[in-house]
């Protein structure tokens, strides 16, 4: 069985045959012009295929090359170092997609929770969840991220995750994050009734993030935010391998660097969905094309869909961020479905009355969708930002 | 003290206050002017700082922020999302350069040997290295293995490294590639006189790396070559921090795809060798702009004096690679000088009568550079492909 990766490569049309050749060969067995009768017959099941070649637009190519899978181990830097390792040095080359056999999923957990495991650890069904951010959280102590995160739980979201650049600084750090959050958000679900899952930023030396992980759980954590894209694939493929017991939520922070040029690096699609929940994502922060990041609506939309399909492992929650107020809900849910964490900062922080009431403006717009009435904090937060 | 950061931004000269502000504020304590007079005065030092900005071009900036060191942990995942993490998805931005003030330099071993230690394990001074690869190795068995290494030995080559593409599969697992790499080796130097180091692909998930390295340091390896852009540069700096007593060797698969493009990512110096160097890079593969893979000659240069330029950790031997042939050598030498090791795979192995006297052509071209007279191996190689 092979691994299909699909190329983008900015080369004339008469360059094609050459071009799909080079790949096949050069990037497995290394020749083949050279080889004996024997050699040949040998390198036969270690030589990548030209699977298609076509021609997108004028100096704009297609090409899927097979890679056996014999040829690399089931590690991230394994695939792609041979898919995309000499080849990204290559000039314009954009590595598109991968397309794994069915059968080869089973060297990947993918998501441990997924979609299903978190709604019910959540108890929330047939509606998407709301996820909040701290706000200005740099520099602050103890007392600052206890009275923000309170004020977040209680409007309403279903999760609340770190600012994803604060790591374990000794103003918070990593184990006081996780039993302040356990503290009070038990407290709220006692006011409330309603659970809300914190995810603390798992940050440090890569060698010790094992440790910590199953430190943070034995300490209560209920979930990781993880910035996988800063530290590697496999690291998130390594945690997931742990079983810790709680969703991992993978961070966009970097991916940009890899996928933001239209001729470079790897689609967002593939770094940031696909590749992320093969590794073990639970949850797939993505920049929604409403907000102030602002991605193309269609590779948006292929980033949720690669997130969702169908295949042998669990689906990954999509979570668009950046830039969300409660004006965006309708298009949301209409762009992505019920299947979806909605993930704002600003568009809680932000709320003339406050966190709490920027929580409620997500949840009163969510019920509004859904045939509710309106509520006084969504009216209050699309007055301000509009809908 | 700051860790500064040098961007490039597509953007018109009318943004640059804004833009640069952005960035101090936005990348760190989020905002500024919402805040009271108390809170402005605790959160100044966490602040970022613009420390220059002006304009290159019509429609390129280059601003310069501050990040103070106490924001982040001294992780190159903490620090690379916080100076592009979210910013890497906000358009046209490339993160051309980090700064760090000497004393942040505690935090980063750099070359556990450098370029005057594996001068040192090697007892050869005042001339550059030359390095092989092996070629058309995916595939085949450990009787090629063995033959091709012998070959590559006998002609006179210091360091012989595995293909990138070659993993710990089962034809050819990693721990026997050692021991057959230190009985054919030694068998070498007791025939010449000469020490030749092996370099195997430490390669498998990523937390058994640590193990698996010190087990293979058990077992004799003498250096480790590690795809470094497709695990991560903390995977290369907890490797660094076991103290293996070995060479690390860099390699710049992937890194295309972080630094390709003119307008987004990082830039090469940056990737390819200050990061590797810092995280503790004895050897920095790069693609040299006289061969087959093109950077251009500025890039090259600036990533050769990212390697050796004074700083609190030990230089890196550059190495330039990729489409080198002995007639380069002159060039090579001329452009980068005598610390550097020269790294070919088709310039050995594709000489006239073998990969033996592939290496021999080089090491014919280095004499013949200090004075020397030329040998009959070089005119081959010459012959065939231009100097």
């Amino acid at each position: 069985m092979t691994i299909n990766a699909t190329y983008h490569i900015r080369q004339p049309e008469s360059k094609i045959d050459a071009v799909a050749e080079k790949l096949a060969i050069g990037l497995t067995v290394g020749s083949w012009t050279d080889l004996t009768a024997e050699d040949r017959d040998h390198l036969e099941r270690f030589k990548g295929q030209v699977i298609e070649k076509k021609v997108l637009e004028e100096n704009l190519l297609e090409v899927v090359i097979g890679y056996p899978e014999s040829n690399v181990t089931p590690d991230f830097s394994s695939i792609i170092t041979t898919v995309f390792g000499k080849l990204s040095l290559d000039g314009e080359v954009k590595l598109i997609d991968l397309e794994f056999a069915a059968d080869y999923y089973r060297h990947f957990k993918g998501p441990a929770f997924g979609i299903e495991g978190i709604r019910e650890l959540l108890g929330v069904a047939g509606r998407p969840l709301v996820m909040s951010i701290f706000k200005g959280i740099i520099g602050r102590d103890k007392v600052f991220f206890e009275e923000q995160l309170r004020a977040q739980a209680l409007g309403g979201v279903n999760l609340i995750k770190d600012d994803e650049i604060l790591y374990d600084v000794p103003e918070l750090p990593f184990e006081e994050r996780i039993q302040i959050a356990n503290r009070v958000l038990d407290e709220v679900e006692q006011e409330t009734g309603r659970k809300v899952i914190y995810a603390v930023n798992l940050s440090g030396p890569v060698f010790d993030l094992p440790e910590k992980a199953r430190r943070g759980v034995e300490l209560g954590a209920r979930a990781f935010l993880f910035n996988v894209h800063s530290y590697g694939l496999d690291v998130l493929k390594g945690l997931r391998a742990l079983e810790l017991g709680v969703p991992l939520m993978a961070h966009p922070a970097f991916s940009g660097a890899i996928a933001g040029s239209p001729d470079y690096g790897l689609s967002y699609p593939l770094i940031l969905a696909k590749l992320t929940r093969l590794a073990g994502a639970d949850l797939v922060l993505f920049p929604a094309p409403f907000g102030s990041v602002t991605l193309s609506e269609e590779t948006a939309g292929a980033i949720v869909a690669e997130c969702v399909k169908t295949l042998p492992i669990s689906a990954a929650f999509p979570v668009p961020s950046a830039g969300i107020h409660p004006g965006l809900v309708n298009k949301l849910i209409d762009s992505y479905g019920v299947d979806q964490v909605i993930n704002a900062g600003g568009g809680v922080h932000g709320h003339p009355e406050g966190a709490a009431a920027g929580g409620r403006a997500f949840t009163e717009a969510i019920d509004l969708y859904y045939g509710g009435t309106t509520g006084s904090a969504y009216e209050q937060a699309v007055t301000l930002w509009g809908s």
